[in-house]
């Protein structure tokens, strides 16, 4: 698609992380010939890496529109990402997506999508784009083809576009079938830029607090860089994490 | 029920705004037995007079915790609520829900659901109160029974607890068939001050700005103090709202 087709395009909201797997939604959102405007949620993260990340990617991939817009869910507690749990390190590959780990945030999706279903509903979309993967993601319970079918009805319901037979939403989770190193090659074809990426879950050093130095270092031992980097080696392209001195390829 | 009973009462989290309907909810838990861990939304309102409610009611009615969490939904912009948009005075009352009102709010109760569920799952509540009202408030597609079951779903969908078997979410409506009089005469029963809450759209004088001399004042002429008003009347009970001068009852 070029850029005379954009003004035409249909609008479309998707969430953005900042991560790995909501960048690549952007992207195909785009290929599907979407006018993307992207919502990222400031849910109480511990770190303000990932609403960088959203932020360059956005502007890199000149999306319409890019909304930033909080929600307390770090005041309820309960998980690992907004709380002082520690996250877990090193651990085995093998046992990544068996259990709920313990950095689920309590109906983190659930929100999300309601806020992009109040996002879409204003900006007249009738598509909304969730970068979840059921294959890595398997222990979350809002990440399941399941819930996704419930949010789309509820949606349909929820709405004066919808109710009034106006709109039809639907949830796209375009990743939901892909491996990582599937996500990775297919948005290298369509050109994003990993390198603006954030997937670590405790960035920056340990304990969890911010670098400071600007450039935001991943552990590489947590299981999101677990994942990411064995889905990088999958794909065999070069990953461009900038990984901590010492964290060891798994 | 007494005190002595509360310690081994059930959690449940009542969605508060600090209306006369969120405000019956409470107290309708409470007659069911639950502990009550009240959530009320900060959404972007133009006025705080529904926060202070909340918060003047949590403390009256002696609620196990009281909790207010911020969401931007103010910024998607879309409502007289949360935008400029002017709140209709003097609407007919027969006119009252025919049409979807300028002051719904995009996809509101799914948000506030939504958060409601995440702050039951810590708390480890599995019932939700919300005070949607279908007679009074038709005109929102989110107040209907067919939402409130498909939000239902959802829940045991979405969470940690409902997938994994150990949690069966129930949102309750308990007002959902009721007129605004029988709330009024069933709250009142129960030992309800509705001196202490708000109804109004446009409290504090026109224009939507606060009052600022502490005693809120409610405007007697938008449809929510036209339905306030006329249930007091029906209930035969005296209405302690404090109206502008000149806002004649309708």
């Amino acid at each position: 698609m070029n850029d005379s087709t954009l003004a035409a395009a249909k609008p479309a909201v998707v969430l953005l992380s900042g991560g790995l797997d909501s960048t690549t939604c952007v992207a195909l959102a785009r290929e599907l010939g979407f006018e993307v405007h992207a919502l990222t949620v400031a849910y109480g993260q511990r770190h303000d890496a990932e609403l960088a990340a959203a932020r360059n990617i956005a502007s890199a991939m000149n999306v319409r529109h890019h909304k930033i817009a909080a929600v307390d869910l770090g005041e309820f507690g309960g998980s690992a990402l907004t709380d002082d749990i520690q996250v877990p390190k090193d651990t085995p590959h093998e046992d990544i997506g068996k259990e709920i780990p313990v950095t689920y945030v309590p109906a983190r999706n659930t929100v999300f999508l309601s806020m992009a279903l109040a996002f879409a509903e204003v900006v007249g979309a009738e598509d909304i784009f969730l970068g979840v993967n059921a294959l890595d993601y398997s222990g979350y319970p809002d990440c399941r083809p399941e819930f996704i079918r419930a949010f789309e009805s509820l949606a349909n319901l929820a709405t004066k576009a919808g109710s009034e037979g106006k709109s039809k939403y639907r949830i796209h989770t375009p990743l939901i079938d892909m491996t990582k190193a599937d996500i990775i090659k297919r948005g290298t074809e369509l050109g994003v830029d990993y390198s603006l990426t954030v997937s670590c879950y405790d960035p920056g050093g340990g304990g969890g607090g911010g670098g400071g130095d600007g450039a935001t270092q991943a552990c590489g031992r947590c299981e999101a860089c677990a994942l990411r980097r064995r889905g990088f080696a999958e794909a065999q392209i070069e990953d461009p994490t900038n990984y901590q001195t010492g964290a060891g390829a798994s």
